[in-house]
């Protein structure tokens, strides 16, 4: 059964690296001792290692243990044998060319589709749905599919942003983006804005934290749902 | 000898489409009557036939007639033939798949190499560079290629951003986009503000507009460059 977060951000404003939803993870963890991290995506290009530290730092404030994947010989053993995983934040088309070079794809797709707990933040997130087509990141690298683990039925828009109004800035608003999305793909995408999740319960999928979110779906007007709000109908 | 001029956008806000440029491109196809509009990256996912209609207006300004490139049975032979040619904005990576799908990227490059008169706008300007990993729009098609035209020796980022520092936002500043891409990628990035245009002539690449241009160089600190400053020596 799938016991899953999708998370739009590991950080809020004003509060330190997953401060925010530590009392969620210290529940949603609470039967691993040691969290398999995958730190591919590694933000500002930083080293594995050190976004691995990164990531232990913040986990140590609830007793749990963090190793990074890059320092197994075998990483799809290790996903296989961990008692959780948490894939973290940076550049989504880093993560996914990574985890496809790894071969590490259907693996992570049937662990966590069979039970493993599952973390994902931002890039982490983006992964969780079927593309990354709607990721925001910039694509520093040419990865071989675009298409990803599928753990719910539409695609994720983390770090959802509602239109400046002020700005002068001609560049496309995100909603502008996802519609584009739209002219060539049926699938729904859930803008999830930050200090928002998705908790994905075997066929539940519950909208979490205190904001709402945004839904779009193919040839609809978007539409805002509430913190609680049940996803598992949308396809 | 290359004939191009390379803008951050094609409409700077409060003046009509293309508008802030017509006095250059009068000079720019003084030698055409009859410009090959390329519409392919549609625009929130507009049509080739309005896309084609908005371009075709702001150039009745000047007096060019326009045509679409998709009104021909032949799009190579259409490139061959043409007077002048513009590629408009919208998704970078839709433009990039319909240049690929109809086998367009080598003529594109020969013909425009060959001194034929090209203009390209966002998208149609992030063609010109090496590679369009340093686009800003969304992924929402997979492209068979990220590699492009190199009309010029680096990247280009069209519409660049300097940050919001009253933002709340944690999503990335494009200075952070910019500088993770040479973590994994060495050519030079142009960051075009939007009013900004190179005009590249033989050899020659000016830094054209009334704003700066922000360079950045793989494992220097960026910089800023004036208007009429001389690109040519960056690889």
């Amino acid at each position: 059964m799938k016991n899953i977060i999708i998370a739009s951000t590991s950080t809020i404003h004003g509060s330190d690296y997953l401060e925010y939803m530590l009392d969620e993870l210290s529940t949603f963890f609470k039967d691993a001792k040691t969290i398999l991290f995958i730190p591919y995506a590694r933000p500002s290009g930083i080293s594995h290692n050190e976004y691995t530290k990164k990531a232990a730092t913040a986990f140590a404030e609830i007793d749990k243990k963090v190793v990074g994947i890059h320092t197994f010989k075998n990483p799809i053993e290790a996903i296989k044998n961990a008692e959780a995983i948490f894939t973290g934040g940076g550049n989504t088309f880093v993560l996914v060319n990574q985890l496809y070079k790894n071969n590490l794809i259907t693996t992570l797709k049937e662990t966590v589709t069979n039970g493993t707990p599952y973390l994902g933040t931002s890039a982490g997130s983006n992964i969780c749905g079927l593309t990354i087509k709607t990721s925001n990141d910039m694509p520093i690298v040419y990865p071989p599919s675009f298409n990803t683990l599928g753990f719910v039925p539409f695609n994720i828009n983390p770090h959802y942003l509602d239109p400046n109004t002020n700005s002068k800035h001609m560049g496309e608003t995100r909603e502008t983006r996802i519609k584009e999305f739209h002219s060539y793909n049926t699938p729904p995408v859930i803008g999830l804005r930050e200090g928002s999740w998705l908790r994905v319960n075997g066929d539940s999928i519950l909208l979490k934290g205190k904001l709402k979110a945004r839904v779009f779906e193919y040839n609809k007007t978007p539409y805002e749902v509430e913190s609680g709000f049940q996803l598992n109908h949308l396809k």
